[in-house]
């Protein structure tokens, strides 16, 4: 509260782009995603990322017979907003890897307006795959790190 | 997923501690705090990180006759989780303020179980106070900076 | 807790089929939509009838230049569950209004799996249009009147 | 919308008093429990209602060590909506049950302003009791019909 006090030293993120991701899927919003400022509140953004790498997850285990018994845990997440999005409005989702390790994954997703080029909001949440019933961390499986190969960035 | 895939190179983060915070909210929770794993969301933590702030700066406008065109959007947030929450048990939130900008705070929130000691999760999210029709940044009112010291942690 | 107490009057509701409407939206469900049991909370489905009303409402308000400073809050809702939904499927809602009044509209909103003709669940709410800022209510304009002519059951 | 369309048939319900429930409990309100008109929506109301019924169920479940593989599924709701509610301010529910059946419950739930004497929602929701894995009614235990019996209205 005096002279030393300092601004938070982040630097504003640069969105990312349609490109930068190699998975999509279409959200339709709902009224109480708003809130009392007329757009879409944050802690909506982390319900959506949740549902668009559960249904990939859904998606992949279907065809690659992957196991029941290993869920997916958030350990981190995070979010940076760099435009309102609102209801009822249309969002497209873009999902990617970032990073794999031997029983985790660093998710990146970014919402973008229907017809938006450039991420209006852009978060990662890492996943740690457990036991179902034990929670102790596991390898991912064979299966389902050769699915997750293709959403890798190239450079990861 | 070759030689160069590597592991996030996140360090685990620490738990903060009750003694950590200077103010602090009981929260009930909800059944659909509760997802199919039986233990509360992860974005629900933000829905709570909302509440805790809104309710503190609520209550701070009344007592200081704060300014009402003025509001705070969210630019960045983010929450480590470190053990599991779930209804129907209460929650404790402690709040402080990690840092202070001209036209933005940093806020930190932790979320105890009820008779715990050490965060279960724990976030922050910065603010951005903006004029409410134009949406432009303005700088903190004298008021609510006042209201801020209280809570912002000592080598801020 | 003697031979007085009866079970619930109710009879068994019949479902409506998708012909009962005469406008439908698509629906994408959420994670979080999902409660412990593994399938849609049921508060879930009165946030989709609000989304399927108010974007019918948005799309009716920017044809024919509605009013702004009418809203509609919802006085009475029920539904009756028949059929379990859940994430990740689809889901397509199908409108209609029930009855008009002069301030007051009965919406009935049946929600269908995506490929199901019989409804899953089917419930109503009645808005009572207001003034925004003094909550009186208003006689429905004639824009909206002729608007929902357009989805009133035909025995209505 | 010709001289046949009529108004609903509803009339306006009385609000409910505290003295006609027999359960209370305390429930934080949180930010985005409030839709863009400022108030509570009405969805969450319904997610009120269950967290109220279903922690008592667990309350009872503890201290009478009820079967965990019988589980509640709404096949109803409704609510009269008599007066807006809205975050940041608590809210007391009150509980009864109205009705019992062989394998159903009626709850009737309550919300009331902090300080308020009448409801100011008022909602009711049908439980029928089945098993886990097959999803096939099943009648009330024992001791479940046992602790109902403190929760039934006296005329039931």
């Amino acid at each position: 509260m005096n002279a030393t006090t300092k601004a938070p030293s982040r630097r504003r993120p640069v969105p990312s782009r349609r490109q930068d991701f190699f998975h999509f899927e279409d959200i339709t919003t709902r009224w109480n995603d708003n809130d009392v400022y007329g757009h879409m509140n944050n802690a909506v953004h982390y319900a959506l990322f949740d549902s668009v790498v559960n249904r990939w997850l859904h998606d992949v285990g279907k065809k690659h017979a992957l196991r029941q018994d290993r869920i997916g845990l958030v350990v981190h997440s995070r979010c940076d907003y760099h435009a309102e999005l609102a209801y009822p409005h249309r969002i497209v989702a873009g999902l990617r890897i970032d990073s794999l390790g031997q029983t985790s994954a660093t998710y990146r997703v970014a919402l973008f307006a229907e017809h938006g080029e450039l991420a209006a909001a852009e978060g990662l949440f890492v996943h740690v795959y457990v036991d179902r019933a034990t929670r102790r961390p596991q390898p991912l499986t064979e299966g389902l790190r050769t699915a997750m190969a293709g959403l890798l960035r190239p450079e990861a």
